[in-house]
């Protein structure tokens, strides 16, 4: 796995001029997570899973993660008024994700994947790649590819029915569930404490959203349903479905995009 | 149903001065949706329901639609490349959306529904919202409440089944597909040509984004699911089914919030 | 006539591709127009001026109006303190003008006409199309002519003498009054009721504004002169006039402009 | 005269203290006026009528004018297209008139007079009133009243008979014509050379607008009437028909809005 | 050492709520810092730094830095134009903190250092506490009191002497120099390398900066000044004098600052 | 000296089209200096130095200067809560400053000197640059080149050493100091009263900022060190030492770049 942070300017530069290089930016946030978990599993999850795959690339490395994003909404993260969830306005997110990829445009990298952490942040994620796209057309940058996606979409049926033999809820209930836990149990078992884990049933929403938010609709725990049944062991199978996924991915469609020769602007 | 545009001033004045009073603010998109069909279902379909929603309540009124909304995305919509499709930035949208609640709310209203017809503006209504509820709390005005809604949203399991005998692929394939065609064949007969329905097997997506979009990954047809399987029919069941469920979320969400005697400033 | 939103995508871009191609793009606003009138002759009158000139042009579409404007000012709307008025920052209001013409542009669309209905609107009209003109430049697109026009400028002074027998007092005062009413008792009678009109002086300005607003100087009546002698007959006239005026002016000036052979990107 | 830049802050801070203390901010802007006179008019003439008028007020002060204005139009300034015209995006001069407004009123100013001097300032003008008195309501200030003028609407019909003899063609045709060359001759001899005065026809112009301008449209001097026919003594005229209007006006517009004692914040 | 994102959000929110409670925001960058080094030290110190000082603090968390800063100049930072450096636009950096600091006023918190570790933040840190302070007044948050510091400010002649027996050439210059190298070998020996130090002379530039840069003024390290003499017993006395003056700073600071009872709204 | 705004435009035309045009535009603020003098010597300090440079240069002109600028640090300025000092925005000042660019690289300039007379106006101007370049880039402009400076900086130790006899206390604390007391009494001696100079200890801070400012950590005269020492001769060697330098730095700068043909789009 390789920091791009961790790297001095000229490997790093020597890696952009290497046939095929290829950025990760992982997208996050600062959410609470209920009480048996710290506030940062959106960072660092998709950290952790960026990581995993640089590790199976030839030349990928892993930017800083953005640890800030969009506001929590309800219903797939608690609310926005819980306490230490600490979040941006769509569009300061929005020029954050455009600015660091115009900045990598002038590098001379062309091929980037946005690894995102947090449901509320997809639109806002959207919206900065295609400005940035569109400044890279005023530049002339015409061979710019830009994949976005969240881990949790590499996650099949198949994986699902394994780990929730009880039946599955839905990703936006996953908040401070079972997937999130399991998976934080694996990668960072300090920052989770299994003994403060409130068992509730699933949150249960109308097909709607009020502003304010009505806080009694949050389940006290912040978590939208219980991570009772999470287990590293779950955590591990996961990590390994959207590791395997997300590489697969990469590898299939970053080779069937020609390269360019296109000295940086 | 009653059209706030059509209202002279003092009407208007006095209807938003009787208590209860409650706004529909329909919020669309001009987008392809296929060569069988008008590019703006995304504002009629929503502007329809608003009108019918308003005529079985007490004191509601429909404000003018906002025609034009986020970009459309290639698993939900085709895709912003394709011709006619003419969308706004994200932070555009949300200013409009700011700008109008702040205006209703000068105007004395603090009951508004935001009533979706085009799923890529779901975050940027939310975020406009958020903008507008922060500046009112700068107005000392506390009593505003905000309802956002995707009408689809309202379709339960049972209409699911009576409605797609043969399987339902999710609400992102729809763009195009059964839905919005039976709705528009329901609503506006003379928006819809079945003779030039395109019949395709849904979509297919890798579950990521790239940008720029790939344009051979959306069916020639624009739709992202064959609308063969539409009927006027259908589009009945769904009106009424969304209809009815939006009118009972109204009315039981808007009278359990107490009205404050609130002069507008 | 020709309403772009209600074509398929397909017989959008055909047309779009088709030599000649003009889109009308009305923008109006949500204004009181005093207690006899609704509050929507802002956009419905550009709207039905665009679809009649539509109908005397070869391949011309109207793209949905914006129904939103700028701020009421005292002196031409009777002030934006006005109930019912609800209005856009103008920066908002740019910004939306500027977005839609990117992406007409975007299409192949090389003739946009900006069609005015609202007094208030014309600078920030203007600073949208300067926005556009500078972003299309940016993508290498130089053949992109915009008119930008509001449609009483083609009342010349003959039909005022003749509307006006006892005297003219000018556009700005024409708020609510003879022109407007005349306009929408033609085309939308049932939105005008004038047993409601209230009958005033021409409303009184000093040579400056103030801010924020002294109500006490705008009519009660919200209008700023009588729409008493105001007719569905003088409606027509004013009909017939700018439609005629506006057609004639779009095909010579856009006849005149050599249309260069540049794909859309 | 009063110069605020050129009072040390103290004796600035005792004036604002004292009561009836009223700021006036002329607005300008770098234009082309012609080749017989500088590219200032615009910024010196409204200044040196804030600069008189103060002389005739009890408490008054001159703030800088702010030099940069809105991008000139062609049918009142030429065009932006000319060389020498320096001009602002609409939002940046929104924002510093808002910014300069939010800065007078933290020093306890509550009385302020926007002195234009360039017509296409003026709903720009308008727009960082707007958006500064929404921000002072939000602080708790209510007694902010800000009067927005352009000079040459002081200029009336019996001014215009007397200086005008031959007919007088509207003040948007006056750039670089009479008015203009007038009162700089008046104020400023030696910014105006009559001798490179082009003498014509006025401009004409269709009733639009064409984006981006048709150059040929703008006489090539790059005014819009004659100023064939203007002297220092019609400049004197209309100096002293503005000094005397905007004097009376502010008086008495002023005196009677109440002084709320309100500490600055 | 207290990481904010690394407790549960009960946790945190009874800190919060508990009399003293601060939070240190580091402000970073990626940028290159010469070929011996990471691209990381901007942020990874003034992390340190929060970190060491919060250990020796009551009630002190770190929140997670902010990764990306404003754009290196030539001067401090060696320019834009370096290869790796990835910066934001000033207005999006200032809008990041803007909002972070905006939601932790909503949790609580009143007491706020922004810990500062690229010089060409600063004036950005600034505007975005500015616009934070606004906010939070508007909010009717009086109690609100944010530090703003750079570390290396700490760092006192008597320090300096000991550190530059050879001569201090300035802060500016430090750039991959002794201070950042020497801190780097004390706090990540793994990130630096010296066998990769060039050594060369100071940077010499002249009084004033040239945009776009011109290259061949930067040293071809990207280094302003050699970090040959670095070692980690300077990073480590850099380290205890920075935590030090800093503990001490924010003690007798914040413990004159008085505490409002004041709910978060 | 050559006024741009005092130029007819066919003469600035012409000028512009003439090889090696050059533009200065000085960019200062309104800020209170102490009881003794103006509140605007960081505008006619750079103006004069400004006009003092172009009468050496061959072609070269001074535009208008931006006569407000970015708040008033407390460390170099006393702190933007002073009365009288009126400050931007930092976004409205780099706008600014980018839309005066843009226009003058329209009429062809290609050489210009940013001439900043206020220390915290430096990161905005830099921002604002930055911006004018990359649009300019936009529009294939690549021989834009654009020098910003602060007078001050071309003050050698030298003349340091000669003017402060006593010792230096470094710029920051020469707010309303020596220097710019100097300054003002050489260039406008109506501007400065010595007999209201506060002899005072120079200002002490800690090596940090705290925001909301504490006004007590500002000499009660605003200066941050005493104008006791400053006599007009101080003032004339510090004007002919920044205008040699500054006249030296661009005829050297500015000899050394190519010109390219390349007419104005």
């Amino acid at each position: 796995m390789v920091q791009m942070a961790e790297l001095d300017w000229m490997t790093y530069q020597s890696r952009v001029n290497t046939k095929g290089c290829l950025i990760f930016l992982p997208v996050g946030a600062l959410e609470q997570h209920g009480p048996h978990m710290s506030m940062n599993p959106d960072v660092l999850i998709p950290q952790a899973i960026a990581d995993a795959v640089t590790d199976r690339l030839d030349n990928a490395m892993v930017a800083p993660p953005i640890a800030y994003g969009y506001k929590s909404q309800q219903q797939s993260g608690g609310g926005n008024h819980m306490p230490g969830t600490t979040s941006l306005d769509g569009h300061t997110l929005s020029c954050t994700i455009r600015d660091i990829i115009r900045e990598l445009v002038r590098h001379g990298v062309r091929r980037i994947v946005l690894m995102n952490g947090h449901y509320e942040n997809s639109m806002f994620i959207v919206e900065g790649v295609d400005l940035a796209i569109r400044d890279s057309h005023h530049n002339g940058v015409e061979d710019l590819n830009i994949m976005i996606l969240s881990y949790w979409d590499f996650v099949g049926d198949d994986t699902i029915k394994r780990l929730y033999p009880e039946g599955f809820t839905g990703w936006d209930l996953e908040h401070g569930g079972v997937m999130e836990t399991s998976l934080m149990m694996h990668l960072y078992p300090d920052l989770v404490d299994i003994s403060k884990i409130i068992d509730h049933e699933p949150a249960e929403f109308p097909p709607y959203d009020m502003f304010p938010v009505d806080p009694s609709l949050t389940p006290a725990s912040g978590t939208l349903s219980s991570a009772k049944n999470a287990t590293p062991e779950k955590g591990e199978i996961l990590m390994k479905v959207c590791v395997t996924g997300i590489t697969d991915a990469v590898r299939k469609k970053f080779s069937s995009i020609p390269i360019i020769s296109d000295p940086a602007r």
